[in-house]
């Protein structure tokens, strides 16, 4: 280790991807992060992403650029949301922000997660727990990733509905790059949106850039320019407490005397 | 008029434009629509052009495609919904589905029509009423046009914020087509996202297909799928009652008995 002195790793947003931290918890270092500081810019840009699929508005977009006008052609794929059948993989943080966001719009809503929301806020909400992945992934219109990458989810896609509609804004390895590229182009994915890819940034031949029936974007769901306020304003906050001796806020250490947060394990 | 036996002109959507409404009340015609039909269609892609102006969607799928990668490119003009001021001139059946479905998102949420909601309907959505448009407009930074071409209307885009995001599913006679393009080339319009042209379909060299921060598409907004569905349902039911002598729910009247429904007027 070559910075002697160093004593705290601070994440200006959220992650702690570029950091080794079992080398930070043995060297003794703090490491944190501004918690929850992106989690309301990732929900609502998901729902954002929910309705760009089932409405069908990059190919309209499209045929304006290109100087056409053929209703039909965009129409034949276009549905309503209402009435429809949306799961989300994962119910913490941003699964939560999304649901409620999602209620008002009549859908039928599910989610995954290791542990069931608590009784009022799963009421409050609307949506049905599935404790079994498989059971819930068949029934969804739109499937919604908001899960940590681990073995049990890496390459999972192959029960769905015809046609299914998927949002990533979560890790792009979950996927098999090659699978999704075939999927959207035999259309048992109907269309893909994610904002995260491997590696990042995107290469210029990425193959996710070249398949059909995509919308994606460069990775910003969490970087607004709000986001960017919070990232700051946490920052130094945590920064001011350092040098007056005091603790962070609970949630947002990483590693600390020596131990990684167990959700970083 | 040619067709002496005409009795029954029917929409098979929404609308009568493509019918002349005096010379059938004068010739004792019925027009009827299915109203409603697509209310929560139209609704709910408002929202998703709301999520895309703001989050600035589109200049982000663009890099995709172009084999870019650029964040701060996109983020810089990207951000969160919540905490922002939303107005719809129009609180009718569209601006109340709209209205209800953005109330998760945090907001504040104004209205103008030319009447007030009832107060327990104004209470439950949480938007607040401006009789006078001019006071509305300064205050928001996006604005949703959900309101009758009229002369009232037509032309008055002129006091908004700076970079105000303008969504228009509505009519585009009601703003200036060449003022719209200077106003997203200096900026006075952030971006603009309409469903709707004049004329339709819109030529191949319309200036708002080549003007820059837009998010245009074909009409499209009312045709999905479903919406569909519903079309061919209203148009079967009063094709039954008429033959059955009986009426069409009353809401769906555009002449009946010589007279013009007001609305219509």
């Amino acid at each position: 280790m070559k910075a002697k002195n160093l004593k705290l790793l601070l994440t200006a947003g959220i992650g702690s991807v570029h950091i080794d931290l079992h080398a930070a918890a043995s060297a003794g270092l703090t490491v944190a992060e501004v918690t929850g500081s992106n989690v309301v810019s990732v929900a609502e840009d998901e729902l954002m992403r929910i309705l760009i699929l089932m409405r069908n508005f990059v190919p309209g977009y499209n045929q304006v650029i290109n100087g056409e006008w053929n209703i039909a052609g965009i129409s034949y794929r276009a549905h309503d949301l209402q009435g429809k059948t949306i799961g989300t993989m994962g119910g913490g943080r941003i699964g939560k922000l999304l649901l409620q966001r999602l209620k008002p719009f009549e859908c039928n809503l599910l989610y995954h997660d290791r542990l069931q929301m608590e009784q009022a806020v799963e009421k409050e909400i609307g949506a049905k727990y599935f404790e079994n992945l498989k059971e819930m992934l068949p029934k969804c219109d739109v499937i919604v990733i908001n899960t940590p990458l681990t073995e049990k989810t890496r390459g999972m896609f192959n029960k769905e509905k015809k046609g299914v509609l998927i949002v990533n804004n979560a890790r792009a390895t979950i996927m098999e790059r090659q699978a999704v590229v075939e999927a959207t182009e035999n259309g048992h994915i109907g269309v893909y949106s994610g904002d995260v890819w491997d590696p990042q940034p995107a290469a210029k031949d990425h193959s996710w850039r070249y398949m059909p029936n995509h919308a994606m974007t460069p990775h910003i769901s969490g970087t607004t320019m709000d986001a960017q306020v919070r990232y700051a304003a946490g920052t130094k906050d945590m920064l001011e407490r350092y040098f007056k001796g005091e603790d962070f806020p609970a949630q947002n250490y990483i590693v600390k005397n020596g131990e990684i947060a167990p959700q970083y394990l």
